[in-house]
């Protein structure tokens, strides 16, 4: 099945303990992107960036497979920057800056190509912008969302209405609780639920995720890492290999979400050992398919 | 197997947003022993408690066939007392008291009829009297131990030298890092592993719990509950669940520890549904079977 990504692309400069990066490849439709090209080569990218955007970057993404008709250059306009700093723990972080630039008049144009996509992968924006890009499709088959305290704080209604359309929400624990107004994630889970989105993810970090359906629960570990280089795209690199796995299967069971959510985990876990999407870039199937039997052991016990 | 515990009796007093108790049941010994007593009738408990502590909290553990031999009744002492208070999210407390009262001065005896137990479990002591209870058996075959960060922080000596003969150390992940002074919880928990225990639980509140051996990682999941009622005693009672089930067990091989941690989760799970120990009293085999298997499932995904 085909994928539509809609999401940032930017140029982040991150810091953590140990190390520094500036200026590289980062952005949630970016990290969707690359981390489901493993499992497919039929991905539509919506985006936009400025003409300073490096073409290296381009070439990189094209070079996965990745089809770019649907990416904005905007002339003259600069590229969405962000800049954050990981504290000593590597779960925390500062955010430095963040300059929208280009990213602050998104409005994401659809081209005809793509209307038809099957899997839809709405990254964290405005949430009246996911409904646009919604609106612009003829018959999507699965509708997943991202979104983040800022929207269920100052866009709820907007967000409220979106999720009545979305087949899987993916948000982290903590935008959980705050979406549903309850401390308890399985409870707020099930308030969620009712809001509309058929099936959700709650992301956890290091703690990994849960997967709840109406009749369903599924928890994931996190895969246990002795080195995590930068978490940045981590959450985003998780509905990449979800989707990715996704577009591979006939129907969309809780079975094959429970798989998909693994999958997810794995592209997640290469995703935080290097910077920048460097853990994305030089992956192949034995590779996932041998982390992914790994976090099978991780939790096997016997009868 | 038989089972010798040692640690603490008290009286708790519990506030949360939704409810109080006022002098309950607790104290680590307690927790464990009554998890323990769903898996093995030969459980011999060390303690102290004041000539205060009610008579009814004694029914209540040799109803359960825990011999109290060994519990010291100080006439005219008071019983160790704490209270404290849950926060709105359940998952952190404030400690309002501690009155250390008889176990301030407490020096645990072990009965002669104690010293061939095998299954030792040192609840969360001072490290030099935990080491005091090793001296006094015969021919231990599995030791577990709790310690916290004041010990970890003021007798770390004392720890340093306990840790080398232990066979399972049990701690939280703060105390796992604060001991291994590492933020990477698997990296701290290969630092401890070099100090001495054979192998190493560390708890992870509603995250669940890893095992790590020097050749294996185990990931548990924790139930998914939507009312916790009172995290008081969870620890206590993980590890009293494990070593219930290890007593029934030949070999204690890394599958059999793995099994157990899913036991210890199990009882956890119930603890946390009620108030101090009533969680603990009216469970039975099919109830703790039943939420085994629920365990295999919440984690299970298809090949």
């Amino acid at each position: 099945m085909s994928i539509l990504v809609v999401g940032s692309l930017g140029l982040d400069t991150i810091e953590t303990p140990f190390s520094k990066v500036e200026e590289a490849l980062g952005g949630s439709a970016v990290y969707i992107s690359l981390a489901a090209s493993y499992f497919s080569q039929d991905i539509n990218l919506v985006g936009v960036v400025g003409e300073d955007f490096p073409e290296k970057y381009i070439q990189l993404l094209s070079g996965r497979k990745i089809d770019l008709e649907g990416l904005q250059i905007i002339k003259g306009g600069k590229t969405f920057r962000w800049s954050g700093k990981y504290l000593y723990d590597m779960n925390s972080r500062e955010t430095l800056l963040t300059e929208l630039n280009v990213f602050k008049d998104f409005n994401p144009i659809i081209p005809e190509n793509y209307r038809d996509s099957k899997l839809i992968v709405l990254g964290n924006i405005d949430p009246e912008l996911q409904m646009n890009v919604l609106n612009q499709l003829n018959n999507p088959e699965f509708i997943i969302c991202d979104t983040m305290n800022y929207w269920i704080e100052r866009k709820n209604e907007a967000l409220r209405q979106l999720l009545k359309m979305v087949d899987l929400l993916v948000v982290s624990d903590s935008e959980a609780r705050l979406l549903a107004n309850h401390p308890n994630l399985i409870r707020a889970a099930k308030i969620i639920l009712q809001m509309g989105p058929k099936k959700l993810v709650i992301k956890k970090g290091e703690h990994g995720a849960f997967l709840l359906t109406n009749d369903t629960i599924f928890v994931a570990p996190a895969f246990p890492l002795e080195d995590i280089i930068d978490p940045t795209g981590a959450g985003d690199t998780f509905a990449g290999g979800m989707v990715g796995y996704l577009s591979r299967v006939n129907t969309i069971s809780d079975e094959e979400l429970k798989k998909a959510v693994i999958y997810g985990s794995v592209l997640a876990s290469f995703c935080v050992e290097k910077f920048s999407v460097d853990g994305l870039i030089d992956l192949d199937e034995a590779k996932i398919k041998n982390r992914f039997n790994q976090f099978r052991k991780l939790i096997y016990f016997e009868d």
